[in-house]
């Protein structure tokens, strides 16, 4: 049986090819937080030379050469018997190839540079509220996205040829009946929440919180999750976000504002919880599929996980409360844990999606799914956005932003040309509840824990269960492994339905 | 005549090495300010895979055959009629490659990695005082460097090859004459100078001064330079430096300590004058020799002329003095501005060569030749350097630091690899007062305006006479068209004589 050793040629230029998209990723980091304005063209250039340098050299004639050496290229499986990493490996380092085969490099480069500089316009259009300033950009990346779909290729769907890109083996055809579940009962919750006699006052999350003091129990509260200081760092960006070099250099980012104590707070552990998975990829493996995270869906299950089902539990607060307290105690003495609890979790209809309540989140997601969907599919163009936007806001929401900063142009990522990118956003809500009930059966008294502090066992078992295999198994094959099944939208709106009805008296 | 539009395929590929090399530094100035800590080793790949694809594409056959269809490869001339820039383009890069040729790509990569490594090790073996620790890093730098010599070739001294790096046409035969002059005439205005019945008290800078503050006044001082932080930034670093990945993108960095207010305020006019030079090529040459710096001693030149020949002159503090005064009124109001404009002018033996005052700093750099010389040439090995150290020290500066910290350690040079740098320094200092006192004489009122503030005419007039011509002329041919006379310690020996003559009373 053939192991990993046997690989060696082709994962020593594998190695080269991710220390270059390593140091893009460096650029970009510095893009979104310390580099000076005027250096953003440049900026894209520099970035788009890397990206076409690390294109150009995974689909070289080298690279293929290696590959189907080991692979039948027609049914894309190992020839010959390898251990299992290696068969993993193969399979993955194929379906990297092939897809990057279709592209050619020019376009690499040119959709790299163009959505560099997209992102730089999206900055300043949301600043100034002004989709017209922001149109001409979406306008460009839009057609390459269609583009990249068409050399993609596709069954039924281009936007399926961007979903996998994000989430290999998701189809319109698995969501669309997914995301029906979970409207045909999240919005008569909701609307029920709404009837509700219980009103919660979240006026305490909005008094004066110094900023600096903000972002230290942030800090405090990644240390307490296990992220790891010595391998990372926090920043300040528009858009939080976590990047990683290598798993001993992962960076997240939060943003802070006076007036809003769940901004910085929830983003510190949503960005943690990305930040745990990319610390806890097996460093050996740096450079090869086995080294990177499954899935986008995966990857925010993790952030999701932390975010909701610990930093919006009752437990995680009895111990943490009293140090918010003490943190802020003109501001929070008079707050009791309850109110606090209700508070954090009051669930209402609002503008924008990264403060959504947990109960209104997905529909946030639905709607700029099928926004997206129309925009690839070319049922939709560019400057139908804002009404097509409040149009869907007032269907799902019953309310409209009065700023499309508020509204259209409040998510970075069509800019970043990630179309097909917000279905990972509620696969990874999906998963979080499917992964903390697994958790709960297998560690004993985590809750107990939590209600202490220790949040390390968790760390570990998510290390244990997802992190550490990388790219071993496929999404669907992992949640299997984990679970015992795939992604089900039934422990979610369970999860959901016990909590509001509890806290809302339903 | 040809034309730059000739030679269009050529620069192609070195905008795109230049990208290349760009985005090495961004990772470079990343692992000196932010980056954890852990992520060195990872860093130390990324950064050497960069530099190898750098180096490798430069020596690649495409731009071989390019060069060589212009130039006769055995005088480096250029054949046929072209324009000057051309004509300047195609020697440079001329240089560039054949210097690279030399040099094998695996050699490239090693020495990237390990300078990396070691500039690592020598942070936190100077932080622990332990030579020891950074004895085997030095051990192989050095071998590498000696391999490099070997690499390049020589007629005298192996050390001309690492010399010519820096200060393209600098030998040791031109350099030991210059070094002897200076120390003839600095040695005994030293001894003028500690015999003098005045004795200048510089407590006033050692009291306590709010950091933050510090910060501010240091980048109001650049402000008011005209460096531009819309294209720049100023962040933290253990040692001073100041990088640039395009015209648009040029950063400088500083330390502070609370007792030195000198330290921050001296070290960001220092670098801003590094970054104006850089902010002064000109874009549209950015990734040909054109739009870089003519040479490290010219670099130098314009972070001395601005530290000394206007941060320590009186004209400049006539009207800074009172902003810092306002800055910190319980620490300087009792300070005259001659006692302060004397505080920072005191000459006196010190062991720290970034902070040493205008008359003994050359003394450090010729104690530091002397040794990397000697390294190069085989005439010393790394485990002499501490005893060699004290031993120089006591004969020119009459002092023996007690810790290797403030002693051998203290530069981040030799971890870099950077062998042959320092004469740069000299050499910069040399040019700065030849620079300025062509200033002096070509701007009209320039001391005047300096008094009033105004220091955007000196700037511009850089701009015009060195930033923008690039490698237009090589150094020697450049100093002369701005003063008529190559690099001369004459003026600057005049200079000092005057200065201390007068602070000194001799």
């Amino acid at each position: 049986m053939k192991t990993l050793a046997t690989l060696e040629p082709l994962t020593t230029r594998l190695l080269e090819i991710r220390r270059i998209q390593s140091a893009a990723s460096v650029l970009s980091w510095d893009q979104e937080t310390y580099m000076p304005a005027g250096g953003g063209a440049a900026r894209a250039e520099q970035i788009a030379t890397l990206e076409g340098l690390a294109h150009e050299k995974l689909v070289s004639p080298e690279v293929e050469k290696l590959l189907t050496e080991w692979i039948d290229p027609s049914s894309g499986q190992a020839t010959d018997t390898w251990d299992e990493p290696s068969r993993s490996l193969l399979r993955e380092t194929w379906r990297d190839f092939s897809r990057a085969k279709k592209l050619p490099s020019d376009f690499v480069i040119r959709l790299s540079r163009e959505c560099s500089l997209a992102q730089q316009t999206w900055v300043t259009a949301r600043e100034e509220n002004r989709f017209s300033k922001f149109l001409p950009s979406l306008k460009t990346i839009l057609e390459l996205k269609r583009d990249e779909a068409r050399y993609l290729g596709y069954r039924d769907s281009p936007y399926d040829a961007l979903l996998d890109t994000y989430e290999p083996g998701a189809t319109v055809a698995q969501l669309t009946p997914l995301f029906a579940q979970l409207r045909a009962r999240l919005v008569p919750l909701l609307q029920r929440v709404q009837a509700s006699t219980v009103t919660i006052d979240d006026s305490c999350l909005h008094q004066s919180f110094d900023q600096t003091k903000q972002l230290e129990f942030g800090r405090l509260v990644l240390v307490a999750m296990g992220y790891d200081f010595e391998r990372g760092r926090l920043d300040l960006s528009a858009h939080p976000f976590t990047t990683s070099f290598h798993p001993t250099d992962v960076r997240v980012t939060t943003r802070v504002f006076e007036k809003d104590l769940p901004s910085c707070l929830f983003s510190c552990i949503h960005e943690g919880g990305h930040g745990l998975y990319d610390q806890g990829l097996d460093p050996r493996f740096y450079g090869s599929p086995l080294g990177e995270s499954v899935s986008l869906g995966f990857h925010e299950s993790q952030s999701r996980l932390w975010e909701n089902c610990i930093g919006r539990s009752r437990a995680f607060w009895q111990c943490f409360y009293p140090i918010l307290q003490h943190t802020f105690p003109q501001q929070l003495n008079a707050v009791s844990l309850d109110q606090f609890y209700a508070a954090i979790n009051r669930a209402a209809p609002s503008l924008i999606r990264v403060e959504a309540d947990e109960l209104t989140y997905n529909l946030h997601i639905m709607l700029r799914v099928e926004i997206e969907q129309a925009l690839i599919e070319g049922r939709a163009e560019p400057e139908d956005l804002p009404g097509l936007w409040n149009e869907k806001m007032q269907s799902y929401l019953g309310i409209v932003p009065e700023r499309d900063a508020d509204g259209v142009l409040q998510d970075v990522h069509w800019s970043m040309g990630a179309f097909g990118y917000f279905p990972t956003y509620t696969l990874g809500n999906l998963y979080s509840v499917q992964f903390f009930e697994q958790a709960k059966q297998e560690i004993s008294q985590l809750e107990e824990n939590v209600a202490a502090g220790h949040l390390i066992p968790l760390r570990q078992w998510l290390e244990q269960k997802i992190h550490r295999w990388g790219r071993m198994f496929t999404p669907d094959h992992l949640a299997r492994r984990v679970t015992g099944n795939g992604v089900s939208p039934e422990p979610f709106l369970r999860y959901l339905e016990t909590k509001y009805s509890e806290l809302y008296r339903l």
